[in-house]
Parts: structure tokens; C-alpha cells; sequence
């Protein structure tokens, strides 16, 4: 494997066969019904029973899934919720999803300048450097907010450069109010996601960031509304391969999705999370979810890698 | 104690005399030689005896300053450095500070949406609601992004009236890069700080939201770099209370901030980090240094009180 983010990545892709992610965001409620019915599972108000069922969940979801896809994105918020015991769990299951192949992006959105920076970037991406934790890994990368400027992302492009890791920097996301800040525009029209696209293309480029595959250690998050505003970040950030949330249960389609790929099929990550992981909840996978929710999961994988590779070619 | 964010931390600043706030930033590098020479605590490459030292350091701070200013604010970066043991100190410490009276901000800096941003909500704002934590409190506000509009800061809104608690949103930064971003202008020179400002300001207006002080309690974070745009930001925000970083160590004034307070010497909490809880280490102090580090933290503390108490008035 290259050290060096994303030529990993475009890697594992090829290896894989589809440009695709799943998105780990477990909530005790929704969990199989065989999950919370175990004995020791089964009080979702004690954290440590509820964080347990979690955990197995997960476990289950990343082996499912390790043959299929070439990456999975978990957001801490989900461990959070369960303290220092939640986030010791989030470290857990990085290791495990290391161990079976599949590269970890931290979907832990944090921004802070300074030696906050620097400590959150040891934190959340570096490989520990305790001693006695040198056989534990940090995730291969996360994501940032970008409204701090370069003093918030730089901390973590050094941990890029030393180990093989990368970075992707909230640019325009998909969610109802989004627009009424990332909308914002200066007198040449130009919105605030398109200014923070020219200035993630500046910093994409910086000495050691840019691989054999001409891509960068630093990509940005991004979830166009249209086929239009999809095609313009493509052109203004070239070095940056994107994240894309918002497939599935979120509502975009392959052909949205496709826009923000290159004609040779590279160029971008699709995630999916809810439409994967609790596809035994969907009428669409009754049939395998009556033989069991893990046969459900693998089959909404599968379509999902599926539907993806061949939207976006090449 | 009013159960309003906004009143209690008004009558708070009141009893205490000045509108300051300390911030725990600990970094085992900087701890006084008198922690780090303890024997457990003398290993900085080892997680745990790193923690402990930190621990021990931020206890004393926070009993020396607790008469003294009405508030305390810690960063998770400091915390999160130590993994899912860390995130639990962190909780402790929230539960020391309360315990003699402070009002904890958190300063997390989170960001998400949907699911993700209700559970940030109930991770890093809300009391714990799981059975058996129910006699610990989350801290009393924390710190957000605005970057993705309302959908972010909703969830944490709701825990706000519900419990009584605080928000502070991100609108102006004092960092280096900040600029290049913050100061993007509209056709009619309104910059992407001022743009938020004007969002959070009819946030800050919303049902149930608003005390008997007439402040919300979603305020701000603000760090002006100018007399001008400190007023200007002060008009746009009438509601909401500014959260202040950047005095001391980071080279603002009493002067500076003075302008983000109203006439009646209401409308903001200033915080000081390292020049005070590192004060021992200030040639200023050394007097009070030789006799022990707690002696200078606490007339660091003093000082600082003093300082702007005198600045903004009444």
C-alpha cells in the first residue's frame, strides 16, 4: 500500500471496485431487534449495556461490509453520546476495521485554532504516541470544519505528511439551512462554499500534500444540491478528492453524485449510512432480513457499491 | 439562581464583580515543576500519569479561582488528547467547578446536523439522562459552529430551554487565517462575521430563549480585532452575550474588549487562558511564584479581574 492518503484510497477503490463508504452512525433505538433482545443488551438507559449492544452492531456491520467497500466513515457523535467509555469504543473499532482492510475516515468535523489545533489533530487523526498505545492506530482521516482558516486544518497536514494520512475540509454540505450561511455571496457572485473551494485548492497544494496519483491529502466534504454546483467545485479544487454525504436516506441519487467525479471515474467518495446499516428496517430487503438483518445489511451494501460504479464510470 | 443560561451567569458576574472567565487550557509541558516532580505524575510519554498531573493542576486552579471570577472555560482539546479517559476528566472537572459554585462553558466547538447534532447535544450540553448518571450535570453552555446554519444549533437550543443552559456560536475569531474567510464581503461590504452575526441574532430572539435579563441564551463568540467592529458586532447582537477570547496571552486589551460591552457594563464574559493558569511562570509574578505556583495563579486571577472590571464600567 502507498503511504500517502489518497493514493491509498484511489487504491482501495480500484481493489474494491466502486468509489464507496459506509457510514457507521449507530443509535441504540434503531438497532436489530435481535441485538437489543440479548440478555445483557437489552436496557437501552443504562449507557453501558446500550454502548455494548452498539459496539456488537458495529462489529458485525464492519466484517459485513469489509469485502464490499473500500472505506467506512464513523461519526463520533455517536460514541460521544456514551462519554470517555464511547469514545474508548470509537478508538476500538478503528483498530478493528484496520485489522480487516478497510481504510477509516474520523467524521469528528472539529475546528479549533492554535494548540487546541495541534491537540485536536493528535487526538482525533495522529497515530498515538503514548507510550504503551504504539500498537494503536488514529483513523486514516477526518474531517474539519474550514471557518477558522488555514490556522485549523495546518496542525493536521503535518500529521498528513508524517503518516500517510488525510484531511477533508467542510466545504458545502446538503442540509435544509446550509444555504443560508454557505450561500452567502461577495459582489462577483461567488458563494462562500465556492470561496472556500478556491482556498482548499490553495492549501491542496502545499509541499509534500500531493500524491503519485496527482490528488492531495487534503479533499473536501461536499454535497451538491445540483448537477450544475457539482460540476463547478469539480473544476475549482482538481487536487481534492471529495466526501460525499448524502446518498440514500439523504436523498440523492448516483446521477447526482456523478457530477462530482472526473470522466475517468476518479475523483470523489460516496457515503452512505443509514440505507446500509439499517437496510433490515427497509421493504425493500424483507426478503433477506427475514433470514437475517446482517444478510439484509451486506445486500444494501452490495446495491449501493453497485449502483455507484456504474454512474460514475469510468 | 435564575434557570436561565443568561440570568444565572448575569448574577453570577454580578456576585463575582468582573465579567471574566478562565480558561483551562492544561498542557503536561507547562505544568508547575512542583506537579510534574510528583512521583506519579512524572512521566509525560505515559497517557495515564500524564492525565493524573493534569487533573491534579486543573482541581487547584479551579478552587484557587472559584471565588474569585464567576466562570470557567474548557477546551475538550485538552481533554480529548487522552482519549475516552481524558473526555471523562473532563467531566469531572465540570462537576468540581460546579460544585464551588462556577459556571463551566465547554468549549467544544462542535458542528453537525440532523441526528448527529442532536446527540453532540446530548453529549456535550445536556445532563446526563442515562439511569445511574443522574446526579452529574453537563457543563452550563458550550461553544458551536454557525458554518451550517440553524440545523446545528437547534438540538442544542432545545436542551437550552429545557435545562436552562447555554450556547455560544462562533461569528468572529481572532486567529491569523481568521480573515480570509470571516471577512468574505457581500456586494454591499457586509463581511461572512457580520452575515452571522445578523443569523444569530434572530436566532437569539426565538420562543423561550430570551431572560429577564433581556440576553438569549444563544450568544456569540467574538473576538474583534478593532474598537469599530466590536461596536459594530455589539448593534448587530443586542440579545445575545459575547464569549471573549484573545486577552492576556493572546494580546488584547481591556481596551479592546471594552467596546463589546453595553453602557450598563453588561453584554459579555471575557476569558483569559494561559496568562493566568501559567502565571507562575510570567516574570511578573515571581514574587509570588517563589513562594508557590498557586500564589501566582491566583494574583494572575486578581489582576485580570481587576483589569477589566475597571475597563467596561458601569
Amino acid at each position: 500500500m502507498p503511504n500517502h492518503f489518497a493514493d491509498r484510497l484511489l487504491a482501495a477503490i480500484k481493489e474494491k471496485g466502486s468509489p464507496v463508504c459506509v457510514g457507521i452512525d449507530p443509535v441504540y433505538a434503531k438497532l436489530p431487534a435481535d441485538i437489543r433482545n440479548m440478555p445483557d443488551f437489552g436496557d437501552g438507559n443504562n449507557a453501558d449495556s446500550a454502548l455494548d449492544a452498539i459496539v456488537e452492531f458495529c462489529r458485525i456491520v464492519i466484517k459485513t461490509v469489509a469485502p464490499i467497500v473500500p472505506a467506512i466513515k464513523i461519526n463520533t457523535a455517536y460514541f460521544e453520546r456514551y462519554y470517555g467509555e464511547g469514545l474508548d469504543c470509537y478508538t476500538d473499532l478503528i483498530q478493528e476495521a484496520a485489522a480487516v482492510g478497510l481504510l477509516v475516515i474520523g467524521d469528528c468535523k472539529r475546528g479549533d485554532v492554535g494548540h487546541s489545533a495541534e491537540l485536536y489533530a493528535q487526538a482525533t487523526l495522529s497515530n498515538p504516541d503514548f507510550s504503551g498505545l504504539d500498537q494503536m492506530v488514529g483513523p486514516d482521516a477526518v474531517t474539519l470544519h474550514s471557518f477558522l482558516g488555514l490556522d485549523c486544518i495546518k496542525p493536521f497536514l503535518h500529521v498528513c505528511r508524517a503518516q500517510g494520512k488525510g484531511v477533508f475540509a467542510l466545504v458545502h454540505t446538503s442540509n435544509e439551512s446550509a444555504g443560508e450561511v454557505q450561500g452567502f455571496c461577495n459582489a462577483e457572485g461567488v458563494t462562500l462554499s465556492e470561496h472556500l473551494a478556491n482556498l482548499v485548492n490553495g492549501w491542496s497544494g502545499d509541499d509534500g500534500l500531493v500524491g503519485t496519483s496527482g490528488y492531495s491529502s487534503l479533499g473536501a466534504v461536499v454535497a451538491p444540491r445540483n448537477a450544475d454546483f457539482a460540476k463547478k467545485l469539480r473544476a475549482l479544487m482538481p487536487r481534492s478528492l471529495f466526501l460525499i454525504p448524502g446518498y440514500g436516506a439523504q436523498g440523492m441519487t448516483a446521477a447526482d453524485v456523478a457530477h462530482c467525479f472526473k470522466p475517468d471515474g476518479t475523483g470523489a467518495i460516496v457515503t452512505a449510512s443509514r440505507s446500509v446499516i439499517y437496510a433490515f428496517d427497509n421493504p425493500k430487503y424483507e426478503q433477506q432480513a427475514s433470514t437475517n438483518w446482517v444478510t439484509a445489511v451486506e445486500a444494501a451494501c452490495r446495491d449501493f457499491a453497485q449502483d455507484i460504479a456504474q454512474a460514475v464510470g469510468p
